[in-house]
């Protein structure tokens, strides 16, 4: 006997594909809307592409094994490095700003707690080759139409936004040692995850003194871009982080998003490669886990060998924003969408009924036809489990006059009708 | 420095996802007006589900490993076990027959000799539940349906039929012990692959006599239903295999079909779960590996713990019919399909810019908008570069008219047009 799909990986029976189509036909329609172009790459890569650094939750989670050619690869478990390596694959010959957007599936080991699973999909967004917040701004607005188009309003989802090099500055005012940095993003990314004590303990175990971990504390009470102004003011620090991130808020204001948005500190992401705004979408409730999340990256694509570039980001689960809509009833009902039926009333009638069903579907119709006659009762219980809306009966009587039953399934009524009618050209 | 995807695999620019979308979205067309429904599985299963017997050449080319938790799992080489799995876990809930597709991307790990890939896509269409030929019909017609729409003819593609049931009865007739048929399918397989010196090599290997060697080319040098007949009726065997395989020529005829196809008692798949009609689709000149391929199995279902339900499969691979296409010209062009580039002279005019974008992507159009202000003629050049059909340039002169410059990319004709014509609700 066999069993399940392997543990934290999903079937999609059809039920599940339409809500999966619906949502990808959704995604790809707002990534055209704005220009952005699809792409993909394999769902298993080299490993060496996410070894970056230790440290990041990522790679300790990495779905990697040894291929029979002593390969060492990887299920991808984000798409960020491959995007990276196709772009200085290709060099300069691609015209900057590359707008590309993908739908991979992203695979992570982690531990099976809380039904959390080993894969999801992923709708990515990015800009290559933009310096300018407008690339955030960009990302951050084809997310939000997405959202609306979904139904969900800024009384349903608030996004959040912060700036690495900001919070660098700050904690840079406070007294950190540039080399804990990274270590530090890592920490803070886990607030609001694990408990205070927690967050102190790992804090702590990085090497951080308590006095340090006290003024770090201190920083996360930042609850506004002008109280974070006074503090770089104070300690005489280049404002220049602290105006970029203004300039994302002003960008996003000219889509008219300026009230989805707050800043928030404690954003910080929890990848390495982020070095300038960041920004998570939650529910407004935080019943869930971020929606979406995303920032920009400079030295991706040159750590990889490629030109220094600067980039922004935006991955976005299947998994949450699911969940979201479920919660809130904004999930559509997803019917089979069968237009037609058609059950020829003996084997004698296999050959018209073959062709009215091959002309309805030349017609655009979604049709099925039974394989094989059983009593019509039989037949007309099958066409409905299979969700037909309409079926069409070829029986003997009405063929010597060329016609056929149509029965509408949903009020049982039926009318013989010509052929020719169905099969208009 | 990293260098491309892993052996074997691909990586999808825009060019090549917009073909692949093109590819995928007439194989959801087809499918879905002959009424089956999508599914899907985990690309990773679990290695049990494809261990079978040794000898099928899809189980020595397996793509297996062991996850961090000891599992062995292996990337999917083919739907259809899976396919089985799903169905078997809901039991008798589903209606039958049921019919289902997929296009999941399968892996093979084989020797990468004569450019062949690891991986590729691959359309399933699979009825389960129908015993009658008319299945066999139906995912055949669905098939050429699909060939037609791409502009493929029957001067351009063959339906090669055979029947398992019947060329067992055949072989039977001259002796073949029962026991050898798997064996012998699986050589037979390879005609036309490999030369006759090499085919009686392996036939020799699987233990068969010289007489019987002889006897089995026989059989192979039969050229019509006719002659099996004659052969089968000399024999005293059973004529039933006969009459199944003339059924589902008959069915074909009912779509009008026949012209498409013919008997060729060497076709036999590769799979040993195939138990009577085979079929695979080649292109008339021979040049190409067969385009697709399916057949019926009586014991897959059963074979996993499950009910012995008859049904049919069909399985089309994304690479073949590609090189076929482009054999013959018949790839269309993909454009990158994007409507509109903004321009803003300055950054003043960014927030009108951003509204008439937003605008024109609520109207349904693909609008990209330069993120950063350059000197015209560069942001004309990207705009041609990204493909746009044609350019709004927000100027100070014209929106002091509530005007902006409209440019048709091709003609490179220019006019001033208010925006509130570009911004009809």
């Amino acid at each position: 006997m066999i069993s399940g799909p392997p543990r934290g990986m999903r079937d999609f029976y059809p039920e599940d594909v339409r809500l999966r189509n619906w949502l990808f036909g959704l995604w790809r329609e707002v990534s055209e809307s704005f220009g952005f172009q699809e792409y993909d790459g394999p769902v298993v890569e080299s490993e060496e592409l996410y070894i970056r650094k230790s440290g990041e939750e990522i790679v300790g989670q990495l779905y990697n094994f040894e291929d029979k050619g002593g390969r060492r690869l990887a299920l991808r478990p984000e798409m960020t490095p491959t995007l990276a390596r196709m772009i200085i694959a290709r060099g300069s010959s691609l015209p900057k700003p590359i707008k590309w957007f993908s739908i991979p599936q992203c695979f992570r080991y982690e531990r099976m707690s809380k039904g959390r699973r080993r894969e999801h999909y992923q709708w990515n967004l990015d800009i290559v080759g933009a310096e300018e917040p407008t690339a955030e701004a960009e990302v951050i607005a084809a997310a939000i139409e997405f959202l609306k188009r979904v139904g969900l309003t800024r009384d349903d989802v608030v996004v959040l936004l912060s700036n690495r090099r900001l919070l660098s500055a700050l904690l840079k005012s406070k007294g950190l040692p540039q080399e804990k940095f990274p270590d530090v993003c890592l920490v803070i990314d886990k607030k609001g995850k694990v408990s205070d004590a927690d967050l102190h303990a790992m804090l702590v175990d990085i090497g951080l003194s308590e006095a340090m971990i006290a003024n770090l504390f201190d920083v996360l009470r930042i609850e506004s871009l002008d109280d974070a102004e006074r503090v770089l003011k104070t300690a005489g620090a280049p404002l220049a982080p602290l105006d970029e991130t203004r300039k994302v808020l002003e960008c996003l204001s000219h889509f008219g998003l300026a009230q989805f948005c707050r800043f928030d500190i404690s954003i910080v992401r929890g990848l390495l490669y982020y070095t300038g705004p960041v920004f998570e979408f939650f529910d407004a409730d935080r019943k869930f886990r971020a929606i979406c999340g995303g920032g920009r990256y400079d030295n991706l694509l040159e750590s990889y060998g490629g030109e220094r570039v600067s980039a922004v980001g935006l991955g976005f689960g299947d998994v949450v924003v699911t969940e979201v809509l479920a919660d809130k009833g904004l999930l559509p009902d997803f019917s089979s969408g069968l237009d037609y039926a058609v059950i020829p009333f003996s084997e004698e009638q296999r050959k018209v009924a073959t062709e009215i069903a091959q002309s309805l579907r030349s017609q655009g119709r979604t049709v099925t036809m039974s394989l094989e006659t059983k009593k019509l009762r039989k037949s007309l219980s099958d066409a409905d489990r299979a969700g037909a809306a309409k079926v069409i009966i070829v029986a003997p009587d009405e063929l010597a006059a060329a016609k056929v039953v149509l029965r509408d399934m949903k009020s049982g009524e039926e009318r013989a009708i010509p052929i020719a009618d169905l099969c208009a050209p």
